[in-house]
């Protein structure tokens, strides 16, 4: 009975057309070419590695698309109990009409071609939007992106701002902001006025968020203009050079710039916290990341008691931080749960987190999902799973163990789908 | 199968009378008034508060119990999916006769009204405590409550220990103390004097428990009289202004006299694991309160092995920490798991908590539950809801997957609902 | 159905002959001749010292087995609700025909006597491997074990490296080391030829695995060898008293040098992390040792950059650093999952842990399963008690949720309990 249930919900949420709140879309180029585009997204280049695939045959320069697909899939039987893996055939078969189970090397090249068809078609993104039924998606945008020649309604802006925060001792970085922003950075004042123009720019052309990715031990604090003069000065004149308290405050000063920015440009400003960069070197591009466990939502106590006027939408790593997220959204105005992030985006992580958010957090204040996705075609898939999991625990947990009707369950599953993206965002309605 | 099963199970475990081990009931006014006295519940002012209701509004001043009552349900929309809303329903519903499943502006009034008169009876606490199978609830008193003017069998009184533990540096204490115990504390020999006073006193009077909350930073050690001499000294000269070495040594001092204290007078030392105090200074009354999860049961190695005689039941507030307390429970005889504490203190995390303490820590020695309640009418929803998942836990874990027989269950989850308040505290047999 | 479709799994699962690819057994002593070594095992003896069974009483010198046995059952109520507690009710039924579900008081003498009777026949040993379906079991080798007077292809060494990385403070390992490898070990170069020769040892006699547990606060990186030099001399004349410092770089460079001959020798290095020795030093034999879980795969960053060649089967102490090695097994190719270990092989945590490690860990690299048994006897009700929960996994999360056939997650679950022991250690093909 639990199952029809479930299925019964699905359905209904599995209707809904959604706005994507964070994902790695090029809005120029937003959609595959072959499925080299597809399987190039690093979750499968890193498994196929962490499986055993040399690095070499999964980067090789030159080779064409069909090779290293061949690649790849030739390799892919240690990876089919994997959750990624089955987003790649619900894909295959949803939009490429697959009608098979699994990739093997004996069909790999009929799916290749006739996806390379597909998705040469002028309408080929258009079709994906469709079936997927998404309606907009937000884009992650580096701080100098000009942000022109696409509609800013179905490709939402969203300033990132790693680069500035962390970045500031690339010397690239004060010439990209020179050149995004026609400001000389050399000081306090002028980083703001810098910083400034960026988020005037970004709004103006219909930026509806500020994100960034934040490491396990960033822990922000306010610091004095003087401490951040000194600071800045050191990081622009030594680079990655300069002290690591110096670093550590020119850091903060920009962070806690942009949370100005946030609150006066009304932008939530999504918080990704908890990962660590390139802790693997030797492996594939994008595929070097990963974290310690051992973070807490206190390290950013000051910054939300300092910005009650700024949304802060959460993304965390790790699911042992979830319960932290559910507590600080239960108690904080301005804080609201995020969807499921990289490495706690899998069902097991997923069901637990999203069933601990869904009992205790208001229900306007929390995000479902998104796709996180670098090519449209993964939207499906991806929201397919959250989906399935959401019916699942409203089913179990709400119309099951709460006697709640089933209207009322798929209206809670609407919210986090969709309503609270309109709301929380701005957008879509 | 299952959830007629779980639904068995249930009807079983609800027919028990049981002992509350924690509440914050005031035994001179234990229930409710008005339906003000329920709502004004923290979880319902924080979570309206949290979904954007502004605090004046909640904590207006002067505004009509009616009033009041009614700005929080005109707001309750983005809570009406918290467990902490249910709980409010079924109270409703079983205490107050209401016989809808939601309250909105439509209906608030009528059952407002009914709410008042129902609890205008004389019997009306009388009536909560038969309706909710409740024997007797402990209390939570000051260290200077004088524990008169009620039934000590039926309130019973357990001594709070937060103040003199770590708020000493408060010269209103140091008066309180002397108040309470006609002993000037002024050095160690005179701290132990009244410190022993109150054990005297509490115990005289029937109580059972010595209780404290502890931040997660707090790992107790045993410091000399000569160190605690100069801690105790800078403390009471300066207060606040003590160096923090003195004023963590003082804490400790204290803490460690009252677990000799414990094991003297054979009282239980309750230790309710790792809140961070005023997280949210801006939050309402008793909504301020959050955590660090990165906390350790090896902080109370010191204390646990100094003190064999001395029994810790002891609460974590996030699950994560639930895994440590299964195993020092399991290790330390010692050690009792208690409850499922605030944070903790929603469905998804007491079924995972409950189940694996069930598996591995011996049955004598688990807790089930405590209302924590604030006032009477909370405890039957609480209950209610745990021994829900209770049900749960023992028809998938133990009937289903462990063939145990349903009789086998239902006394395991006796012994958990009543058997071990009563063999751990010594009270209701 | 689901229940149906669990079984369908679990008799299919079951059918498997097994590689044990870690235990404590003896392999010239491997099953038990009386219950006292059944009940000799930790988990009973600190379970009831837990529920409150005096030391003396349980590790009495002198008294007789049938005596220690008596006692420990007269006090098995308290903890008649454990998984340990149903392992033995198993073993009972399955390899000594007990028809019972409990052992009481009433009926342990006849249970006592009927398993002297059979562990005395010449073919027991033989009995038990043959109903517990198991080929051959991994052994834990002190570095100066002979390693003779078995046969190692039932019985696999492998190299316990504990006292080499950490107790080289005591002079008696120094002796030890002397007497295994002829090698007076007084600088770097000797200790390099003495740890060879211990490798040369092992191998030449079948060994398959090098293994260690690891403390929380280890975090091994490389020493050179002139800090290694100081240290290993300081550490060598003052033992327990040398720096901390001091021993930490030894600690570290015994490490490190083990880690290259497992790479010289191709020999799976098993991390087992997590564990703080004697917590609980009043405990019983074995059951004094627990954890702080605030520990991090990070701290093992450089060693898993520095042996892309060695694979490192890791076991985590505490679930919550599961995601962990989920996420640290997904990007890192020598990475590898390994089993449950001790206080999280519980079927709450193994649920969880092996579900989330199922969905999204290469299919190649996760081991599911070895009992650290010390008598041969528990093999059959821990694997049971595991190939119950994967099957449990198997169907709801893969058959049902993701609509696998129950081939495909019969062969999953296969290769986590046979094909990557193969694979991994190189035995049994
Ligand atoms: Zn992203
Ligand atoms: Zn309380
Ligand atoms: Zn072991």
């Amino acid at each position: 009975m639990s199952i029809e249930l479930r299925n019964r919900l699905f359905e209904q949420l599995d209707q809904l057309v959604l706005v994507d709140p964070h994902t790695h879309i090029n809005a120029l180029d937003p959609s595959s070419h072959t499925l080299a585009d597809i399987l190039g997204y690093h979750y499968y280049t890193e498994l196929s590695h962490s499986a055993g695939m040399p690095k070499e045959l999964i980067e090789e320069e030159g080779i064409s698309d069909k090779e290293k697909v061949g690649r790849l899939i030739e390799n892919f039987g240690p990876i089919t109990n994997t959750i990624q893996y089955s987003w790649f055939i619900e894909m295959a078969q949803k939009l490429l009409d697959f009608d098979g189970d699994s990739v093997t090397s004996d069909n790999w090249e009929s799916l290749y071609d006739a996806a390379e068809k597909k998705m040469s078609a002028d309408s080929w993104t258009e079709t994906v939007f469709e079936k997927s039924r998404l309606e907009s998606v937000f884009l992650t945008n580096d701080f100098d992106d000009p942000l022109e020649g696409f509609d800013t309604k179905k490709y939402v802006p969203c300033l990132r701002t790693d680069d500035l925060v962390f970045h500031l001792t690339n010397p690239r970085t004060k010439v990209r902001l020179h050149e995004a922003t026609d400001t000389d950075v050399t000081d306090v004042a002028s980083a703001r006025a810098a910083i400034g123009k960026l988020f005037e720019h970004f709004t103006s052309k219909g930026a509806k968020a500020c994100a960034i990715s934040l490491p396990p031990t960033f822990a922000p604090v306010h610091v004095s203009d003087a401490r951040a003069e000194t600071a800045l000065s050191a990081v622009l004149s030594k680079g990655a050079d300069a002290d690591e308290a110096d670093q550590r405050a020119v850091s903060n000063f920009i962070f806690w710039t942009l949370a100005e920015n946030c609150r006066s440009y009304k932008l939530p400003f999504d918080l990704m916290i908890g990962v660590n960069r390139k802790v693997f070197p030797a492996g594939v591009f994008q595929g070097q990341d990963l974290y310690d466990s051992r973070v807490s939502l206190i390290q950013y106590k000051d910054l939300l008691n300092a910005f009650p006027d700024v949304t802060f939408p959460i993304s965390v790593l790790a699911s042992v931080t979830n319960q932290e997220l559910v507590s600080y959204s239960w108690i904080f105005p301005n804080v609201v749960a995020n969807g499921h992030w990289w490495y706690s985006n899998t069902p097991t992580y997923i069901q637990q987190d999203c069933a601990a958010r869904l009992e205790a957090i208001p229900r306007t204040k929390q995000i479902g999902y998104y796709s996180d996705m670098y090519k449209m075609e993964f939207a499906l898939p991806k929201f397919a799973m959250y989906k399935r999991i959401l019916a699942k625990v409203l089913a179990e947990n709400f119309v099951i163990d709460r006697s709640w009707s089933e209207e009322a369950a798929v209206e809670l599953g609407t919210q986090l789908l969709r309503g609270n993206v309109e709301t929380i965002f701005d957008v879509g309605r």
